[in-house]
């Protein structure tokens, strides 16, 4: 009955010609695996060749999500096959389930990137206690943390990339520079995630009624992006540990890092904002800016947009807007595919007009 | 931990004294339920004497719905228990789960205002053909429609009240002035309603992703209120039965009935305007004013706020605002409550400001 | 201080190649003319050369619309200015301040497709009615009425579009197919705007506070789009003028018009559908679907997405969603430029994912 | 042609008989003012005698702000005869508006809660700072700060109370046992609001596809509630004054600070819960719960929700919600006004179901 809606096709040249690569994203049914499955269909240069999930196996991505237009439909998961049609997969499954089907696919040779937290932590005993008993501990030493701007090099050659956390991407790059700089003395991260950052499962908590005319700080006890910020900060040489919250907003799409730094010495808010300047200088995905973000200036896009302050009492202030199932998700995880593949790495994320 | 918090209590006095009847609200778990109790807690001349579940026994509701501040345990239900300790019940079961219950507390005597769709529709064919067989068929003859404008002498005397759904009560309070002056020759309701309607189960349907930035049509095919409001026109001689299609907005409490309808000879506005001021002169709860309203006129209250006008075509529109947990279910059954304990209509509903 | 923020620019190479038109933007600080520019900007085909408005003339317009990412300043207007360096001009003024300067751009050569009002009515008398005297009515005989599945030969070769408005669109995309097939015996469309309809002016109308947590009819002793869709069915052959009555919803794109149609004979399910389909056959933006559509489907795509049924009462009912600012506006303008510049027509407004 | 709705009176006897006072709200027309008005009409034992305004002066209050319900019309600022007719006054005027009228109706002997900021910095130069000159430096004498919790005793023998910003009152709740027990070596607080503390004004800022899915920081380089915690913690023994960064949210009503302490010694969570509950023992509006409150938890109520914990870096964050439009501004004040009165404090707050 849908004369303009395309026939289920089970994959697509891409728009550029020959493709470079053949994806596939497993675990497509989730909110960033669909976004990632989107964005491998639309890439110039990738063939999307098939998306799998868990559940929602014969329903064809775009009846659960129309807003994407992928028509491929859901298949079980099948490594096989998948290694006979792909060369790189998008491996999008809940923490946990994904490090086993990560190994058997880097078994068959494909280049991954995972966007669980399968893989993020480099610590075991870390790693354990918050997520438990790793699931493919022979994997975790090829592993690169995929923020692509801390890890362009490593990323471009690696076999498989541990796509970071949506609040850990908006709070590393809001402290990178200044970690670098030797440059935090203590910390407080307070962050704001729209709804989409809980995923698809529908719960008390992702019910419109709880979510609506509401804020609220969740995680307070200890949050597991928590630990990936710590990780990272101590690799750019900063021992400091910060304060991180998340607050859960009634928006879908969205991340705001609201991050507070006590610098050992007071900066200028030029010093500062140079600091930012120079950091990220080039960078095709980070905007610095004059004025506060807010996180509609970054929706559907995969920019991190970040403004800094030094306040009245000598705090230097970084805010970081980023969507958090573009940059903090499926955009990163292409910008790091196009890494790897030596692709533009704005290829298939450069979008169109918002 | 809590200092300012009221310790958990069993029941609590009326704030206006000796009350005049202990009330127990049987499924106050979800939404409709749990403002029934409120509703019921704060009445000056109403016992709250228990609430129960199905699920969540032993939790408290002020933990559940912190806003509504009844520091009662949800008790198992139990007919005999609640047999002794309260005269009337407010039911919010699920459809065909609240029969069997009504059945058991009505055996005991005690009058009840059922709000599930139990006891609505009058055609047994009907009603089976839209809920399955009736779950307690005896008690069909005593029940009364709670529409409380409509049937409010029977409802003063009826030991068990059948509450209208929430689109029922904005369509047929927008359309009994029309049907019972036999001017209705066709009729468009096209409805609108917040997300509480769909009750607090969490679903695809009510993830706050799925609904936010969103408007959708839903029950195309048929709405189990479209016979409720059939029969309450048919009731009043009006052989039409109108086109119903709700649809879902991203909002909380709130559902608006447009209605638009085709007179056998064409009526001025100012017809129009006089009808629905007779109708309803003296109606606590409804007001007809001059300009369309708004749901956010009615949230939290148990108005229904109406407004007509004609159309360049000749057509009547009547534009019905109710809050669809207040007048649409848990305020309309306290009003109804009301009537039967001979109390002031608005006790407990009059309510302070928003 | 924003490394990565492009430099302001006045103008750019599309990023196809050679342009095939110079185009100019009058009015790019509304919502509408933004989103031009921005469609326009990021055209393969087409050179952005201007963009000029009222008020806010000199400031960036991604200073204004940070998402939108188009580094040009804004200008005041200046036909000769513009007439040297475009060829083709977007204007989105207000109605009545759209006609002089379409007339002047005209004068000058340009082809013009206008988003106001200003040239939508063919009939001067019922125009003066809604709008007072026309401001250029010299030129009002060269407008075509831009609805593009409508009119897309005479679009081709047009000289001046009159783009229609949004709620225009909607509705004659759901009504045509009946329209045209003699199969509208009468209608009812009851339309729901996302706040962006109302365009960028503060009002108490467009304030949060307004709209958050509610739905209101208004515009219900006319709205200025309801003489569009009836001259539109007229143009069909079809006598009949449907009620058509506005709400404003609590999100801020989107836009679905429900369309209840009494149809002179009783059709089938399957028949209905059948019509759709074939009249949408081919269309790149007409999805027809099997389910009712919501308006987050479109979002920020030029796609109308269109589902029909047939109710239990034999009325024809057809529910179409639209994304007000690109269907209904700026996306269905590019459309239009496209076909008068014998572009495919989805140039520019295919989109990547969302 | 409105027949339920009440016609416009000019005054009303409070519920409760006899009224104690008779009161205006000079300002009625802003969304604080109107509150203070709904809480005055609906007070047991105040009769509201009059509502003015600058705008919108002849219009009836239930015309601008339906879901309150006072029928009243405004009427221009006469001091003269608001003494006649009243005892008290309610002033919420915009800051720097609002000292004039306060100094005349405490000319003519009226005891004021005033909702501005005008008498809220005892400090004459830092008031002058943030404000310019004083409009009524004479009655600065005075005024006493009117954090109910803070100030019971002063303010039941005040003449002029200075009702505190929605910001300082949930910040000041939240830090001051902390303050008072010496335990603030360094803070800071990312507060959260929503978009009717930014008043009734239609602005860029408060247009609803501003705020729609979105979050912003402002206020970045000082907002002028930041003196006012400042102040309130030097009273009570502390030096620091945190840094302070207010953040807009898509929502009406509802306002979260979340306070990040840096501690001169490790408090234990228990601890601090300690010190929460008893500063807060016997607070009528004070909520002290042991789960993150959210904003839905006090909307439409006077409570403030608070909840502490110690976090693995022994930081002590102490997290508090109230109702911007309530606690945060008319609620506090009809809290001040039962204080000054010697009513019950809670009298006309209680509220009922919501």
């Amino acid at each position: 009955m849908a004369s303009a809606r395309p026939q289920s096709v089970t994959a697509r040249q891409p728009l550029g010609g020959e493709p470079v690569a053949r994806a596939c994203v497993v675990g497509a049914s989730g909110f960033a695996g669909a976004l990632a499955a989107a964005l491998a269909w639309n890439h110039p240069q990738v063939a999307l060749e098939a998306v799998t999930a868990r559940s929602d196996v014969g329903r064809r991505l775009d009846d659960i999500y129309p807003r994407h237009r992928v028509p491929l439909e859901l298949e079980p998961f099948d490594a096989d096959r998948l290694a006979d049609r792909a060369d790189v997969a998008l491996v999008s499954y809940p923490h946990g389930a994904a490090a086993p089907v990560v190994a058997e696919l880097r078994d068959r040779g494909l280049r991954i990137v995972d966007l669980s937290a399968d893989f993020r932590l480099r610590d075991p005993a870390l790693r354990e206690h918050w997520y438990g008993p790793h699931g493919a501990p022979e994997a975790q030493a090829e592993a690169v943390f995929g923020l692509t701007e801390l890890y362009r090099e490593a990323i471009a050659g690696a076999a498989l990339v541990a796509n970071p956390g949506c609040y850990s991407t908006a709070a590393i790059l809001a402290l990178a520079p200044l970690a670098r700089a030797d440059l935090i003395a203590d910390a407080v991260v307070d962050a704001k995630s729209g709804v989409s950052g809980a995923g698809r499962a529908a719960t008390d908590t992702t019910h419109f009624v709880a979510v609506d005319e509401n804020v609220t700080p969740y995680g307070v006890s200890g949050h597991r992006h928590g630990p990936e910020i710590d990780q990272e900060l101590a690799a750019l040489g900063c021992a400091v540990q910060p304060s991180f919250t998340p607050h859960l907003l009634p928006l879908d799409q969205g991340l705001l890092a609201s991050c507070y730094v006590t610098t050992p010495r007071e900066l200028t808010a030029g010093e500062l904002a140079d600091l930012f300047d120079q950091a990220y200088e080039g960078e095709p995905f980070i905007e610095v800016v004059d004025r506060p973000p807010g996180v509609r200036d970054v929706r559907d896009t995969n920019f991190a947009r970040i403004h800094t302050f030094v306040d009245a009492r000598g705090r230097a202030l970084v805010f970081c807007a980023i969507d958090n199932l573009w940059k903090g998700a499926a955009g990163q995880a292409m910008q790091n595919l196009n890494v790897m593949l030596a692709l533009d790495e704005t290829a298939g994320l450069a979008g169109g007009p918002r």
